[in-house]
């Protein structure tokens, strides 16, 4: 005798305007493309659109990296997925920690047998090239350097060419986190000579969230074949994973891919390449300076200083006297709109508004100006302290 | 000077009709649901849909447990997810292996740092309780046991119920993949007493693939808890992923859900619950009764001996003098029919005939009867082995 069935209605969300961190805006293409009929993950048909998307996927990493695939979950297994095919058990990991995705490095590395050592900047500063310097120096048989591009967590971008410079010079690999980044700020796999890479499908490629691309270079690839100790993961292991990713030969099963997931990521990656990646880059940057501009007639200070402050997310103080869980409930349901809270050490701080993909548009800014100006007017503090 | 925009058109998939070991058919209700807005995946609208999903989920399992959610990756993810937390380095495991899951579940067991003993036993056919009890003689210390109850690479079911028992008596664990039985036949995690379970979206629920849902009893979280080492997965630790699924006290951030496949399971978990699960069995008794009567007719033998059949995948052997590729290759192009090929040891030998979810219907089965009956009639090879 089976429990009972409950009475559950099918679910209808709300309609929000989403410009946190990410999920943002999906356009309709892609949700539209999300409904298509699912076919086979073995179907012809569909092992063409793999390869379309690979190249697609190609086009918005900036790289001729053959490995370029998405990994079948969010960015954290894209991730994961770096660490535990580059990082062996005793390999001496370089991580720059300044935000809650470096911190995650850490525990990634230290989970695949790997030792952290860290480097540690402020919160809202980018990686300190010197202190690299200085931690390789004392390290010289540091096997990877790991570093956030774009941290979700604070808004600041690091200088990846200049890291991957430094790890080359010193022989080691590089795992780079570009999750905020792509499609939103140049991302230059091969230019920067980065060995390893991970995003995620709803920052400002603007589909839905649960697709990690990554891409891979030859060198990460060779070390990945040279190790002395299988891959922790049986799902990660880019040796199996390859077999049905790689396209080279007879097309191996290894794990049922997200078919529907899979046409909304092609979707999002043709609509990259329509408008053109330096014109996305270029809305980006515009959108950024309009919001900029309202934010600061509105009294609003960035957290991060000018040079390192990421376009499509704009971390900013709350203000002296605004309650931040109130006022953030007020925009979702007065106005529909989702910003982003504080993460870790600066919960409570600041908010995060996100202009990535589809979300980057004038009338959300615009519109984003006018619910802030509208929450914030109510709360007489904020007048005061905005003078 | 970034690389140039390949000119790549949106993908528009074929219409087939899956009959394969899954992805199975994926009716106009759930992939409207995918289609829906995205919303972000804190906002208290979509938390509230994640709880309605957790039971719907409890229900689809039969099960009271509290941690009972979808894993935000395909099935195999569910499986690591399982013995990544249950599984600590020098465990010993008793993995019964009668295909290729039981196959993978050993490769899970080593790469967490277990010892697996394999009770093997032919493919086809079902797990030996006779074996099962032999390995338990000889390894009294065996921490877990884990079998599969629905063998997707041949179609045999084992009897769980009694593979629990004898687990329970000599104090273990079980892991018990669920994959292809979850919503085809009855799957009652209470009353067997199984400890892990994990399943798939795509198969007898009829949702896209990506997603698995998962169950733990309390005597498998109280393992998770007294680990003396931790899990060697961030994205898979039990104790992180809680803090997002558990619905207790304030939800942290642990990684950004797959919001809108989350959206199509909760609907295909609605539409189970509308039909009722016992009916939902039924149905799948009743097609593959009449897939069962046509095969015979054309002349056509099953792998698994009958008792242990499962209705929702049907395992043929492929008549002798048939094309295996060739065949299945026109069922696509010409009947848009997929049919799944045989797998490991079994390729090129058989064919699998999936009636799940919502491709277990009266006009799929006449269809792919009819698709089959005009594939073999061309090959008088077949005509001659029927008699």
């Amino acid at each position: 005798m089976p429990f009972a069935a409950p009475a559950i209605k099918p679910f209808q969300p709300p309609r929000r305007i989403l410009m946190g961190p990410g999920p943002s805006d999906v356009p309709p293409r892609i949700l539209d493309a999300m409904a298509r009929p699912t076919i086979g993950h073995l179907d012809p048909a569909f092992t063409e659109m793999m390869e379309a998307l690979k190249q697609l996927l190609r086009y918005a990493f900036q790289t001729e990296n053959k490995l370029t695939f998405p990994v079948s979950g969010p960015g954290s297994v894209g991730m994961e997925t770096c660490f535990v095919n580059l990082v062996e058990p005793g390999d001496t990991v370089i991580v720059c920690v300044n935000g809650v995705f470096g911190g995650r490095m850490v525990e990634n590395v230290k989970r695949a047998g790997g030792v952290p050592v860290v480097v540690e900047d402020a919160w809202g500063e980018p990686v300190s090239l010197d202190k690299v310097a200085d931690a390789f120096a004392a390290h010289p048989d540091a096997k990877v350097l790991a570093f956030v591009h774009a941290e979700t967590s604070t808004g600041a971008q690091s200088d990846a060419q200049a890291l991957a410079e430094r790890a080359r010079r010193h022989g080691a690999l590089t795992i780079m986190d570009c999750v905020t980044s792509l499609g939103g700020t140049p991302v230059l796999i091969d230019q920067w000579g980065i060995d390893a890479a991970y995003s995620g499908s709803q920052k400002c490629l603007s589909c839905t969230p649960g697709l990690s691309p990554v891409t891979f270079s030859e060198r990460a690839i060779a070390k990945v074949r040279a190790r002395k100790t299988p891959v922790q993961s049986w799902f990660m292991d880019l040796n199996l994973v390859l077999g049905y990713w790689s396209g080279e030969g007879r097309r191996t099963y290894h794990h049922t891919a997200p078919i529907n997931p899979l046409y909304g990521l092609h979707e999002a990656l043709v609509i990259l390449a329509e408008e053109g990646i330096e014109n996305a880059w270029a809305r980006h940057r515009a959108m950024h300076e309009r919001l900029k501009a309202g934010l600061e007639k509105l009294g609003l200070r960035f957290v991060v200083p000018e040079a390192a402050r990421l376009p499509q997310l704009n971390a900013i103080s709350i203000p002296a006297g605004i309650d931040d869980a109130a006022a953030r409930s007020r925009l979702l349901n007065e106005f529909n709109l989702e910003i982003g809270a504080g993460l870790g050490a600066l919960a409570g701080k600041i908010w995060r508004i996100g202009l990535m993909g589809y979300s980057a548009r004038p009338e959300n800014v615009d519109y984003c100006l006018q619910a802030l100006q509208a929450v914030l007017a109510e709360q007489p503090a904020v007048a005061a302290s905005a003078t």
